[in-house]
């Protein structure tokens, strides 16, 4: 009889049960044990946010499967085929002889396992700031099942009133919005000067916190948390410039690689944290692999050199998968990440892909970006909602590098197919082709990522010349600039950009063009932008070459608008 | 002082003022005449079902831009900087003159336009079946916006209450849903043996009509209509099986190229209609292109040898984009299309992309399918809606071919990021590889068109060993087969497959597995088809080797299924 295989998996949340599922599949005598820290194992953890909101009302949804069969070792055992050790800790990696050194949590009982394979899934560890008051009552980490149940019994016995949310990255952001369907008043504090810094640029991400502020977030930018106020429990939070009450403190200032198991190993980690692995998810050692949050990725086409640390649910599928077909001699290489992140905030979708004009400016490329704002389908339709699009592109080679969106629109469907053509380095052109499913209920004749698209082609080919947001706002309150509204009365009594205009409806703009100075800028603008660039040309081909159009109009201005009506 | 460039165009709804607002901006001196025969132009096409299903009460709307402006000559004139001459007939194209000859509909006054360069944009033409009544009172074709308004003045001053909807194509779909919305009881007859032919495959078509059905829409297939009932006006269709009541008949039975200026020109067009254009949409003389629906189309990667006609308003804007940019000395092809087609049906999404499985028939591809059903985010969002996907892949290449996808899930997204796909040659491990946007409000962890491919890929690797439906149905009816169902008792209870079935929840196969015969097939299945898979390989295990899953689960089923909760 032939020697089973023995697969040691040490993590039990989403790389480590999907690997050892996937590989029973494959394998089907492989002997394969998973070992977890914790008494759960194959949780929803990034539903968290959603239990804390109320949208189901019992913490073990996030535990069972579809059907609501509990996710125990025994089920593991009878319908996925693999054993499941919880409440132990994998103590060392002994690499020599092949075997984890093992400790029960409950009985303090040790052990070792043997393997022919490692699969380290050791996940992610909340970052702790070093800060006052971080262990007081009332504190949470959102990073397991119990902290949310304990945060909702706690707002419902004590009836809280405030939170303080710490960290506006994705967790932030989710749970800002849980807490206030909860009833709550949230401060939200972040030490950068926007949400989701390192996920999106400055101008998106000050549209977007534009529709928290609407929905009642009270937003702190630019502030660093120093300590959390109270004695037995929190009661508040202290930053650099002021202190905030709340009941509840919620932190989630990000995760850092839980690499130290790899690390007293003499794997090869870096230095700021994650596992190094190749395309098959190997380590340095060829027969331990790591997959999940514990481990760092590489970019699709290595445009970004360094290896990224981008923990997501999504990835560490991808590398479970990976890992599985690897160990049962089915070598598929992961091509790597493009950096997608989305997330739903009250009405709005916030998501980027691909490079940030950031990550652009960092990498010495010669880029271009362009906006694209407007309703998701046609004017004629109910229910068409708006989004605001930024595009930023290779001005050498036309290829697209990343897009961000942001709006009440339809923003995953754009965000997908963009990660698609950015997988396949596609250029603009090809970008514009694609056959893009069309109805009326669904989206306008030309979809707005490939009208994005034909306005960037419009700029690297020297036809549109459009200015963003960010330069117009500086250049209007810098320089003597004429501000063009090209839109009709009817739309200007409705909403205005809070600065002196010259109004020309577009229709009147080629008979009134000589009332324009040519001496001067002219930034033309409109409700979306597409009458500026039209403004532009006409002025154009009337002998103004001074004339820009502010992309993405009043819809995609990131700031405060004038509202009328 | 140069002569100005003359360009004629002949069409004004989609691609005809695309075109001549595009080169307007590319080439300020050109002088654009556009030529139309109807009295209005640039409307919304594609929405007339929405207004006569209620969404907007004015027909208008359609004529109108977003911020409510006509879209007459003299807003041509004034906001885009082109002539349009309306209730103009193009009488015929005097190739060795340059010049089109024209005549006013309303004077019967005769001209003629000098072009350098010609662009027709004829559209297409309703087909008129030559059946008997077909020019009777309350018969209508739905491609102009006065028939939408005449039908809906007639629903309400005679109060309609049955309507026969003839053709069951994108047009008959959303028509049925309007008159179903508006209060009517509906007919949708369709000659062939299934919805949306020539788009779907007969699987799926049969899986989205449950839907039409259970929405109230009276199916009539497989019938041919011979003529039209009444006296002056109809009364009712007449098939070749029976004779159906209606008091409003409306016909959309496909839609041919308006080629005939064309063809009396000389240039080359297929035998079946359509005109031949290069990517730059030239016709086969280069002064001339032509696009819209009155062109004919190359399949994406030329796999489709034969130029393909799919009338779409999405591709009309496309060879717009592509004229005006060739005009304007600036040479971009067009990469072609994919045959993308999507309607909403009542709550049903359903679409599709690339090529489906009949056309991978006839072009004799290597080619295999797989389906994915489930929900469209983690089981524990409300919201959450369901879906079922189908994929075609070569099998050598192992690249996508084609999906098509039906439900209430998000169905767009998916079929988008498939077309971004096919538009690059992806193969299903690239697909598998795009980092799709994730959070539990948009899509499970795995995205389904991923976990599509990847079903794809096992049964590709001999490790999945799945049977269509269809398939599964011919063989229970018809052989000594083991129908395994390995849901829960709970499941069971609410909805089952309307055979005789051996039930083993999947948690207790490898302890009953001996209760199952080893000489007969076993076909196992669940809700969605995830544990029909895990069954099957655990019985390979176990020494069976003649057991397959029914891909799609009950979920995916697309025959009638016993509900009982």
């Amino acid at each position: 009889m032939e020697s089973k295989l023995r697969v040691v998996i040490i993590g039990g949340v989403a790389c480590g049960p999907k690997t050892a599922a996937r590989l029973r599949r494959l394998h089907p005598n492989a002997e394969i044990t998973m070992v977890e820290r914790d008494a759960i194992v194959s949780y929803g953890a990034c539903g968290l946010p959603y239990y804390v909101e109320g949208l189901f009302s019992s913490i073990n949804t996030l535990i069972e499967t579809p059907v609501g069969v509990a996710r125990t070792p025994a089920f593991f055992d009878k319908a996925k085929g693999f054993k499941v050790l919880t409440r132990t800790e994998a103590v060392k990696v002994d690499r020599d002889n092949q075997k984890v050194d093992i400790r029960n949590l409950e009985t303090n009982e040790t052990g070792s396992l043997p393997y022919d394979k490692l699969v380290l899934a050791t996940g992610g560890l909340a970052f702790h700031p070093p800060i006052p008051g971080i262990d007081l009552k009332n504190v949470w980490f959102m990073t397991h099942p119990n902290h949310a149940e304990s945060l909702v019994k706690e707002i419902q016995d004590k009836g809280f009133k405030t939170a303080a949310m710490v960290g506006a990255g994705f967790i932030g952001i989710e749970m800002a919005e849980a807490l206030t369907h909860r009833g709550l008043s949230v401060h939200l504090i972040e030490m950068a000067d926007q949400i989701m810094p390192g996920v999106l640029d400055h101008d998106i991400a000050t549209f977007a916190s534009k529709h928290l502020k609407q929905k009642g977030v009270k937003l702190v930018l630019g502030e660093r948390v120093t300590g959390i106020l109270g004695d037995t429990q929190a009661s508040g939070v202290q930053t650099n410039q002021q202190n905030i009450d709340a009941e509840a403190v919620i932190i989630a200032v990000g995760t850092r690689p839980n690499d130290s198991l790899a690390r007293d190993a003499g794997l090869e980690c870096m230095a700021r944290g994650g596992i190094v692995v190749n395309s098959y998810c190997q380590t340095s050692d060829p027969n331990i692999y790591a997959g999940g949050d514990c481990a760092v990725n590489t970019y699709i086409d290595r445009l970004i050199g360094n290896p990224m640390y981008v923990p997501l649910g999504s990835t560490a599928n991808k590398h479970g998968r990976i890992i599985a077909n690897h160990i049962a001699g089915n070598a598929v290489p992961f091509g790597g990440i493009t950096g997608t992140g989305i997330v739903k905030a009250f009405d709005f979708n916030i998501s980027r892909t691909g490079m940030s004009e950031r990550q652009a400016i960092d990498l010495n490329l010669d880029y271009e970006t362009t906006y694209w704002s407007g309703p998701d389908r046609p004017h004629y339709m109910p229910g068409s909602k708006p989004l605001l699009i930024k595009m930023i592109a290779c001005k050498k080679t036309r290829k697209l590098l990343g897009i961000q969106a942001a709006g009440m629109g339809d923003v995953a469907r754009r965000i997908d197919t963009a990660a698609a053509v950015i997988r396949f380095g596609g250029t603009l052109d090809e970008l514009a082709d694609i056959d893009f499913a069309y109805a009326p209920p669904f989206s306008p004749p030309i979809d707005p990522l490939a009208t994005c698209a034909h306005i960037m082609l419009n700029k690297l080919d020297g036809i549109a010349n459009g200015i963003s947001a960010y330069k117009a706002k500086e250049r209007i309150e810098n320089d003597d600039v004429v501000l063009l509204d090209v839109r009709t009365p009817g739309e200007i009594e409705t909403m205005q950009l809070p600065y002196p205009c010259t109004h020309i409806p577009l229709g009147a703009l080629r008979e009134k063009a000589e009332t324009l100075p040519k001496d001067k800028d002219i930034l033309a603008f409109c409700k979306v932008s597409m009458r500026g660039y039209e403004a532009q040309r006409i002025l154009n081909a009337k002998g103004f070459d001074r004339v820009y159009f502010i992309e993405g109009g009043i819809i995609g201005w990131p700031f405060e608008v004038k509202m009328l009506k």
